[in-house]
């Protein structure tokens, strides 16, 4: 292609691509009304020559960027990592390339990055949960900018969503607890504020008490960061009370190999002496020693098909429809009955 | 804030930003001269406002986006997530968003995103490793998008890059494995073509081997994708050769955790019939059973110095300087002297 000296004419763009300049105008323009095929070429050229050296143009000339952006808690956790992967490449197949921010937990951080992400072009998002301020909805409905929900499905909520139900996840894992003999039950939970997948996990342990004559009251739940270290010490306080907890139940397979980390410096032993629970089903709880009964959460079939909807979104052809998506249990071998007399 | 209906004006902005119409525009063409609380809160109002709905209004005036571009070949794996972290942090406290994309270890993906990131308007980029196309770097120097290459430290490569020497790094380790008495040495490497971390960690082991009058021309060399799946089938591959390995050195933790899964799978004790190394020191290298002796690479580190470069060549205060970060050698349970006889 070569470099160009002078500033690129509409002319140059079309001749490089071998096409007339309508076609070059229709790219910027109207992309649907071009060829896959023709636009990727087209544009190509409009780059290599640097015919917008300043890209607006084209932004502001073309309806699309075909660009998605994604605004995910963390990278540190293999869920999102998975998910989004397969999120991006449903993305690619229909020409859309993936723009992914991070907030840390942090809403003031998300809402930075929304705008950041609208103001780079981004034709829809993707944000993890429903829980965040009702000003963001409406400055992405003022900039009509479609949002899709993942990781929390709620069929209620102002934002479709594309995910599995916390709760009644949570809730099946806690009824398999309470079956395999379990009463003294407590809990290592993420930091329920501003995150409805951590508050409706908790809500599913104890509706499962509950459920099952068991005073969820008297449940000790300890709220700390997704990190292996935060799970190590909430393991230790918990089992420092008395009398000692037979089961605990985590937030996440994090929390849990954090938890059976400190079992092991402690010299007790899991499940003889107490049993380990996840959630999420990463690598980790199958390497983990005992393997780790936890939730699998389909992450990979939950990007897919989030990404199928946000496009129909974007593309105008739905409004947004929400889908749930099924998770089942793993048994593995941090789960047993108590202890003899516990 | 409220909503606008008719199409916000330069006033507008500068009222409900309590600044004059003056330091608005110079937030939008000279940010520089702007104090940040001053810039951040105009920026804010704008968009509160819409007064660019299109955003690229902006875009062009600014000479600015304050927004950085990081593409790296994997969502998948903790180091890059945990290196990335902190390279957004130190960005976010100089006031700049990071978006990334993930390529995939594709380096077609790559140049795509490449020129989507520019297209998007990032002020600078960050790269992983050195190898790619010439073209690309023309690219990027036409649009003045200043690049920075992270995990990989080449003193002499075209770009200034953050990083470790992969080679120094696998050749200290691969030295100690030979110091413990190990000769008959394999090797589980990630796919080397278009990686030049993995061909400079091959080429570590080699070097290693021949500095010890080893003949490194018969070393086993399997190269896989970096999966756990992918490091168990590899072993179980160069477990079934005659005579076997009495150490497998792995290009990277994920590997070396599929390695040990299968010595699980096969009842092959490590480290009494095989010893296994790692290479970055993630998480999972300290959960696994056995845990791993590996390379420990200081992502956080190696982030943080990052983003530093990249802001000062952003803002032209640097023109690109290398940093070659410390690694080391962490020492579990995985090694140890071969058996007996070997």
């Amino acid at each position: 292609m070569g470099k160009t000296r002078s500033a690129p004419t509409l002319n140059d763009v079309a001749s490089h691509a071998g096409v007339s300049t309508a076609t070059v105008s229709r790219c910027l323009n109207s992309p649907n009304q071009v060829v896959e095929t023709t636009r990727v070429r087209v544009l190509q050229v409009i780059e290599e020559l640097g015919y917008t050296p300043n890209f607006a143009a084209r932004v502001m000339a073309a309806k699309r960027s075909f660009t998605i952006g994604a605004i995910i808690p963390t990278m540190d956790n293999a869920i999102f990592a998975r998910g989004l992967q397969a999120f991006q490449n449903e993305l690619r197949q229909n020409g859309y390339t993936l723009l992914v921010s991070s907030s840390d937990y942090k809403p003031e951080i998300e809402k930075e990055q929304i705008r950041a992400l609208v103001a780079r072009g981004a034709d829809g998002l993707l944000l993890i949960g429903h829980e965040r301020e009702n000003e963001i909805y409406d400055y992405l409905k003022r900039h009509q900018v479609p949002a899709l929900v993942a990781w929390s499905y709620l069929p209620d909520a102002r934002q479709p969503s594309v995910g599995f139900s916390n709760r009644d996840a949570m809730f099946a894992l806690a009824q398999d607890v309470i079956n395999t003999g379990h009463r003294r039950i407590a809990m290592i939970s993420g930091v329920t504020a501003g995150n409805d997948r951590a508050q409706r996990r908790v809500q599913g342990v104890r509706d499962a008490l509950q459920a099952n004559g068991i005073c969820a009251d008297d449940m000790r739940v300890i709220e700390t960061t997704y990190e292996i270290d935060s799970g190590a010490h909430a393991f230790r306080d918990l089992m420092s009370r008395t009398p000692r907890p037979t089961a605990i139940i985590c937030g996440n397979d994090v929390l849990a190999v954090g938890a059976l980390r400190e079992a092991r410096r402690m010299d007790v032993s899991v499940p003889d002496e107490v049993s380990i629970t996840g959630f999420d089903d990463i690598e980790l709880a199958e390497i983990a020693s005992p393997a780790l009964t936890t939730v699998h959460v389909p992450h990979r079939e939950m990007g897919r098909k989030a990404a199928q909807e946000l496009i129909a979104m974007v593309n105008g052809t739905s409004k947004g429809v929400s889908t749930c998506i099924d998770t089942h249990i793993v048994y593995r071998a941090s789960l047993a009955t108590p202890p003899n007399g516990a």
